[in-house]
């Protein structure tokens, strides 16, 4: 089985797989991207990948044939497993537990060469829906701390699939990355009284410069200290922390913001590698104090980023990025796209 | 001027070029790496490129012509400028500063196509000797908090040019993640009153399975909550919180280890590309009191990481990484190559 294994230095969780990779495996077969050939996310091949767990359908179409417009399977190859218990436990002076979680798979459309920008808005709605069926059922299970909704696209972003996708992992721990979050958001709360990210998107809405699309229930905007080139958050106005407590007419808005700033990113970059990451608050049912906190200082948001440069050991080494377009063309770039 | 700007979320620098790329310069012309035929880093060309600050030469050749075995020079396009004061000031919510700091290459060989591992141990040396000189005379520079010595080999790794190199940039602030390892090792110190890092060679040194190679002076292991498959660090055995006390005996050590361990990791991984980073201590001069501290509870050490994979979605939102081959499994190979 595999396992998750801390860094006492970094207090950073990883999950070291059990089945280690023999070093030719990386020299002489690549990760390979599965094409349309092999693919078997597409429409019609229902019974040769796991059972769904979830999906949109034509009404009157059976689960696991076709006749869907987007569905959830579980990863057939899970870096984290469903069953079991956590079982931490220390090792000389190292942590270690089970490497307990969920892997899901969202198919986003039955058609291979659909890019998210060509599914139109009602498209987009819908998988937005089936993320919040997904982590309101995910959020019962208490031994899970934290959902994270992304999505790959294209080899650089670390996809291994061609067919429109994107994935949900349940961690038993809150990860590094979304801890500092949490920590600073709550560190400006405790010395303004205020969510740093409300304040952030009316800064925006006033210097307007780093502002990309709006509509009545969302902003996207470059942000003033963005690590990449063309980076951009899309974020809800209203004031909630958690994603899965967005109500319908913002799913309706969320989907066309998505719909139309992706389908500019698509235009602007001939369609780059990007990724994308819902940034929420962790689950409230083992954490319900920490959750009260939470819910002021807390804003959920997307993280949408193209990768178009590669890291180098400044980067990695110091945690300082090098944006080489400033947000504010690369906010009038797709404004104007 | 290029500028420095605060992410008021993560308390993360992020420099803003002044001359922000097109969208299209990503796309068509994606960066190129200087091949030999466009080099100026090889012998014969000192002319070329900017007046040398410092070199290891054969006795009684002149600085800026050729007769030397490593130079260092100054970048012709410094993200970091050495002149000018810091300027930090806000701007709405916002912070910044003006980009001060200093941006140096250090050309490891006069030959192209050299690699580290066929340079030889004593080549290694003199590479040695230029890093810790370099270090010694940029920290008596009271407005730069942090020096960061950094390699990175190989498109994928972020550079640039072809030419064996590595490179030197002192910021002006302590970046994110060396402030992140330096909380992290002196919340252990408060708990344990031990540094964690002779704790981890310890552990290391005892349970051997990590273990790739050890001098008198150094070790070379897999670190347990590895973040890439066969990463790598490599640790003075003495107690130490600046790479630039490094004394001679201990820098022929050094040599001898990396270019042992570079070797292995070449041969195993058909050159695969790699960063590698020294993480030292900040800068002892404008820190003093912290520094005080930092004595007993930093420990300098090298981090070398191949870079095998893409990062993905998940790792990108969650700082939880997948590691495909465990530290003892990498640990193994790397021995027996």
């Amino acid at each position: 089985m595999h396992e998750l294994r801390k860094d006492p230095l970094m207090s950073r969780w990883v999950a070291v797989l059990s089945d280690s990779k023999k070093p030719e495996e990386y020299v002489l077969q690549p990760e390979e991207v599965i094409t349309e050939s092999n693919c078997k996310f597409c429409a019609g091949r229902e019974n040769e990948i796991p059972y769904e767990i979830a999906a949109v359908r034509e009404s009157g179409s059976q689960p696991n044939k076709s006749g869907w417009w987007a569905r959830v399977i579980p990863s057939s190859k899970p870096i984290l497993q469903i069953e079991g218990d956590l079982g931490r436990r220390g090792i000389g002076m190292y942590d270690k537990m089970n490497s307990v979680g969920a892997n899901e798979i969202i198919i986003e459309t039955p058609d291979h060469n659909k890019k998210p920008e060509d599914m139109g808005f009602e498209q987009m709605v819908r998988i937005i829906k089936l993320y919040k069926e997904r982590v309101a059922d995910l959020e019962k299970d208490s031994r899970l701390r934290y959902i994270l909704i992304y999505k790959n696209s294209g080899r650089e972003a670390g996809t291994l699939y061609s067919h429109p996708h994107s994935q949900i992992i349940a961690t038993p721990i809150i990860p590094k990355r979304v801890k500092e979050e949490l920590d600073g958001a709550k560190q400006y709360f405790a010395y303004k009284e205020r969510c740093i990210f409300c304040d952030m998107m009316r800064e925006e809405l006033r210097y307007g410069q780093r502002l990309i699309f709006e509509t009545k229930n969302f902003v996207a905007f470059c942000p003033y200290a963005q690590r990449f080139p063309f980076e951009f958050w899309v974020m809800p106005v209203k004031h909630s922390c958690a994603f899965q407590d967005i109500a319908a007419d913002e799913m309706n808005d969320l989907g066309l913001v998505l719909f139309t700033v992706m389908k500019k990113l698509g235009t602007l970059l001939n369609n780059a590698p990007y990724n994308y990451v819902i940034h929420t608050a962790p689950n409230r049912i083992p954490r319900r104090d920490h959750w009260h906190t939470l819910g002021e200082d807390f804003h959920w948001h997307m993280e949408i980023t193209p990768r178009l440069t590669n890291m180098s050991g400044f980067e990695w080494g110091s945690g300082f990025y090098v944006v080489t377009t400033s947000p504010e063309d690369a906010a009038k770039y797709l404004r104007e796209a």
